[in-house]
């Protein structure tokens, strides 16, 4: 499983203070946790910040970069503040960007600098008529929007496609539309690889982390290969070593024997 | 979910020692708990008992149908014990027969009791080669035994498919394999239920109930309809209410949030 880690975001109230006040080192604290404790990449987001982005995705990448060796995953909608985050990156982490979609003028803006940086993109299944209700539909965006990245010269292998997942408290059977995208991703493009951000799924119900979790082993099993997530949530990081185990992906169940020998379980 | 309560099983020593003492109040208490708990169906199995299990059955089935209104899922590799325990049984319920399989014998033997006691029955996909180690393999029996039953005369609503589950610390890919199968019985065969045991699929590995509570999701995602477990595991259970709404089977979530309203989370 690539973790995502999630928690550099300025949604997040106690980030945009510490962004605010460029308190590098409460930042960089967060950035070597999240790698500690298992993360593949670290998601940072400046959006908090519209008039200044530009700048403070440049510094933020710095001293992320200053703290740990993981690539990045550049997570804004303005073009110019994932440009400067891709200038100010490492050279030798290829990053995320976060995100491209099918609309029109968001693929305009975003492909030029997947090929200009050789990036890795994180792809939304959801075009100018937004997300669609269906599974045909659905996937039908996913589709295009995945042949479109790759006539533009994107391998397969750069792509991370999210389905977008949507609360069962809105309509019963969004967890499996999105699951159900993954399976036909894997199936048809099995070189692409599947993530998503998982909390939605659980929005308006008690108990959302259990729900979480468990959503993560369905979308597991049916082929899902990276979440962004809170890698300090042990029992969601155990959760990710359970499904790989119970999916055929961990060989010999070596990481769930040793997770649980190291009372990570 | 369809619940058969697995409990009163002659290979449990409590219950072997019950049987042998025909203490029928300890076994009619387990029979209500176990209804109480949510079981949908109940399994008896006198297997530890070669020599008398005609007549032990037909005694179980009596007492067991006294204290519940549950429908009987009859455990028995013994023909002969199975019919007992059919004509004992009270009227007004459809029992399961468990179990049939695609073994040549096996399949002569059982099918005229499905017939004759238009009973429902439990299929295990397993032929007189065992049980095949590929999806292609295990889905090909799982396909010429459905259409075999049907062929006899066996509504496609009264079979219950088990893929067989065996444990992925013997071969990585064992659970992808029956949530594979699963998938395409739904897909090829609507009307048929599926059905499993969940707890080998954690044989041999450490903490075997987290195993099976998040297998258990990952199969009701592809659409298990029932398990055959113990319904007195409140996680385990609460991992069922868990696993239907994330799956679009609880219109509105509204079990999950009756079971967690009444504490049951």
């Amino acid at each position: 499983m690539i973790v995502i880690g999630e928690k550099i975001n300025s949604t997040r109230k106690s980030i945009k203070e510490a962004i605010a006040k460029k308190d590098a080192s409460y930042l960089q604290k967060l950035a070597r946790d999240q790698a500690q404790a298992g993360a593949d990449y670290l998601d940072v987001n400046t959006g908090a910040f519209p008039e200044e982005e530009v700048q403070l995705m440049e510094w933020l990448v710095k001293i992320i970069n200053q703290a740990v060796d993981l690539p990045l995953a550049l997570d804004s909608a303005n073009p110019a503040a994932l440009e400067a985050g891709l200038k100010a990156i490492a050279d030798n982490t290829r990053p995320i960007i976060n995100s491209i979609t099918a609309e029109n003028a968001k693929f305009r803006e975003v492909v030029p600098l997947v090929l200009k940086y050789e990036a890795s993109v994180l792809a939304l299944a959801l075009d100018d008529n937004g997300i669609s209700k269906t599974v045909e539909d659905r996937f039908g965006v996913t589709q295009r929007l995945i042949e479109a990245l790759c006539a533009a010269g994107v391998e397969q292998n750069r792509i991370f496609l999210d389905p977008l997942i949507q609360p069962i408290s809105v309509q019963n059977d969004f967890g499996l539309i999105a699951i159900e995208v993954i399976r036909r991703v894997k199936q048809q493009f099995p070189e692409v690889k599947t993530t998503c951000g998982l909390s939605n799924i659980s929005f308006g119900l008690p108990q959302r982390a259990k729900l979480n979790r468990y959503f993560l082993a369905m979308a597991v099993a049916a082929g899902l290969d990276s979440a962004i997530l809170d890698p300090l949530d042990r029992e969601l990081m155990d959760a990710v070593n359970v499904s790989e185990a119970l999916s055929g992906k961990d060989r010999f169940c070596k990481n769930y024997i040793k997770a649980y020998r190291q009372g990570r379980a």
